[in-house]
């Protein structure tokens, strides 16, 4: 199925800019995007804070637009340049790209200033997908495949340590009562997260001699299951480094099908059979 | 030994449906009770809650009897659906069945409101057993095995490290003194608990430099011996899974005995010789 | 080289009573031991709570004079039971077990309260020669093989931990200034090992926004390298389990020269020749 | 590249008593440097407390004088024992060397303290360099090893904790808001490096119940997540600590003996000495 040859041409050529990073045009892309997006970030933060956000009110607001309309630009090039342009806007960086780009027109048709902040931030999973230009690449993969491997282990540990918590967050509630500032069962949880995660803000604490002796237990406690996790991921991810399984490396994205992950030679498309790179 | 005919039809139907997750129907009904007693531990935490309570308090009311008079069907049937009925009564599971129930009874004949507190949030404890039905059933008996096999050696780091903390708590007291809100030598013990265990609520701490000094190195030791447990966890786990012995993921229960971890292949109870799922 | 007749006797009964835990006389010497001891430790804390002290006071001073009494007859029978008594009397537990008995009879003499204090909860230390009785004793000895083996790695670990801190306590220092806490370059480090250790108390924390930055990327650091320890410790307990040495579970001493570790068929000790049991 | 007699004598002398530690000369050298240089730093530590400054000034002022003096031989001497001194001068230990001595006759000419302070704390790193003296280089070396092997990795998982803390300190400076503390999004930040990273200063806490719900939510992702750098290090360290061995993966089988565990470009067999391959 092969596409006709002028279209194609610049086509083939854009999506090997924007999707891809084997060739220098398409690194000089990401590493410019990656600087987009942060300058974006470091300004949502910046624009956070009171008095510098009064101090430049029309900087930020400049600067907004021409990020916003950057985005928008390459939003638009990213849809016309895949084959199959609904695979890519439905699929999660596509919604991210959307969403990275909407908040600012709806501030200027007088949207929810507040929701806009937290979507704004949003952008910064888009640095994810450019992180594929680095070596980082099989080193995360690894890493997520451990993670994955482990996920029912760890989903069991943290529910266990989640049914401690609302036990023993009702027995201090009960303990240290409301005069002692556990108002509620749930702040007892609270509480009880707070301690066995070893965090210990400290706006709430033990006064009671029983309810100081419950919480050493329970610190104690925490101090001993932290070793579970770990003993959890350290197994599985020494076993998933000695795996022959290949570590995918590849950066090509069929232009069809929008898949990733072919290998190094692959000259198809594994999923729907296109030729990559053409 | 079998048991006659009509009888044990639907008693054996009414043990399958209950104690076991093989047929759609035992697990409808326990995904069912999950859900209610998700459900009764939520009210358990929002009935805390002062103005909550105040304002819905009606509503908490019924709730609470309409998910005790549940319970208490729940553990009638439990009770007839088995041969053996004392061995469930008696059972873990059997007794904190009992306890889900009884509290709301008490406080209808005007017992003590805190205690039937703690003892409704034990419902909690029921989530366990019906996990039999998740596919984590297996990853769960590996952590345990885990944790049983490093059992003796866990209890021995955290008798070090109490030891430390008793010995560490008084010299406290002895440097920093009531004056600086170490009152007594129980308080310093704890403070050690709260700081060797990396918690830090921060309302105890040293003022004076020495305790602070004494405090650093407190500090750096809980940090140096984090890692005791973590790697008897870790080595212990690697070992237990490059084990040969089969995980039991078997949801059977006898009907005559209670016994539960039968082999997937397993026609007869191999601990009273009945048989299973007739 | 051996002991008449007679005098041996009832030696070697006492001998075998008060160090070992063979038999049954042994067991409950220890048993009993364990008990007074433990008992002590928690007279020395009640006594530490001013209105508990106020009120008991000549109960605590009895209870304290009985068990000092009974500490000075077991140190007594300890030195006679031993042939080569000032090995013992030199040794680390002889001389813990001298400490236990002092501070009561110079508080007699009008010593100082508070370093009596201190000496009174070293009694603690005289519980871990006691275990020998449980079956504990090999896990500890793995445990201590395990950690005297990485010791070197751990002090390195430990040491640059330490440099750490001075450089970046100092910083903070200059960053943060007396004004917000920071009075000195030890209050900084002091503030630096808290933080790196993920300890926290929040007496002395960061407030300009420089300084959140740099302690910020003290904490994600100290986050980082929590795993150093921990991967030491873990790949070293692994190798040691791994190994094939006979973990020593046998609690004869010889009672010629003090010699413990014996093989559990040993008649005669390895050190001295002198014979075991007789 | 031989040098003239007699000034080879001398310098080869220095040479080895400054730059090496075999001889007794060398370690005495290291021995009373490493003491020179501690006590330059505790001066640094005691000067920046103020009322031990104003009582001891000029003690201090005298001390510092005679320490940057020392250092400034130490650092002439190091220049002329060496045949390429300007490798020297631009190595890291080099320039740490110099700035251990400018400090002090900056100051003398009137340069900013605060700023001084800093560099004067940085003389600690010189310790690094005399640490060579002492059996832990190896153990040091392994520690490094372990550690830069998995520094991609490391790099890799402290990224993604960063941009895990930037959208959710976004979300809890939303949800909380300036008047609960989380007074702009870098604040937010800053409060959810130091939540997850289970320090917990308390300087800034969830009031909401939907702040306290989200937190608890971050330390049980902080709880579950520390296990990752903490694997990555410990199976890196048990690989690393397996030493250079090279890992068998040739297939050969001498004919003659049976010997497996050749070289891949092995022609005879190792054992019996016989062709292999013929």
């Amino acid at each position: 199925m092969k596409t006709t040859g002028s279209t194609s041409g610049w086509r083939n050529k854009l999506h090997e800019i924007i999707y891809e990073a084997d060739t220098p045009a398409g690194k000089f892309f990401d590493v410019a995007l990656l600087f987009v997006i942060v300058l974006s970030i470091i300004l949502v933060m910046l624009e956070s804070i009171p008095h510098v956000n009064e101090r430049y009110y029309w900087q930020f607001y400049t600067a907004e637009w021409i990020i916003t309309i950057i985005f928008s630009i390459e939003y638009f090039l990213r849809i016309i340049a895949i084959n199959k342009p609904f695979r890519y806007i439905f699929s999660f960086y596509g919604i991210v790209d959307l969403l990275s780009t909407i908040p600012t027109y709806l501030a200027f048709l007088g949207g929810g200033h507040n929701l806009l902040f937290a979507v704004r931030s949003l952008r910064l999973l888009r640095v994810f997908r450019i992180l594929k230009i680095t070596r980082y690449i099989g080193e995360s993969n690894k890493l997520l495949r451990a993670l994955r491997d482990s996920k029912a282990k760890i989903l069991v540990f943290l529910f266990a340590v989640f049914v401690l918590c609302i036990i023993m967050g009702t027995v201090m509630y009960l303990v240290e009562g409301p005069e002692n500032g556990y108002t509620s069962i749930p702040i007892g949880i609270y509480w009880c997260i707070v301690t066995l995660t070893t965090v210990g803000f400290g706006d709430i604490h033990p006064v009671t001699p029983l309810g100081q002796f419950i919480a050493s237990i329970i610190m104690i406690t925490g101090y001993g299951i932290i070793a579970v996790p770990t003993g959890i991921v350290s197994a599985e991810y020494s076993r998933s480094m000695g795996g022959s399984k290949p570590i995918p490396t590849n950066t090509q994205v069929c232009r069809y099908c929008n898949e990733t992950k072919h290998l190094d030679k692959a000259e198809f498309c594994h999923n729907c059979g296109n030729k990559l790179n053409e």
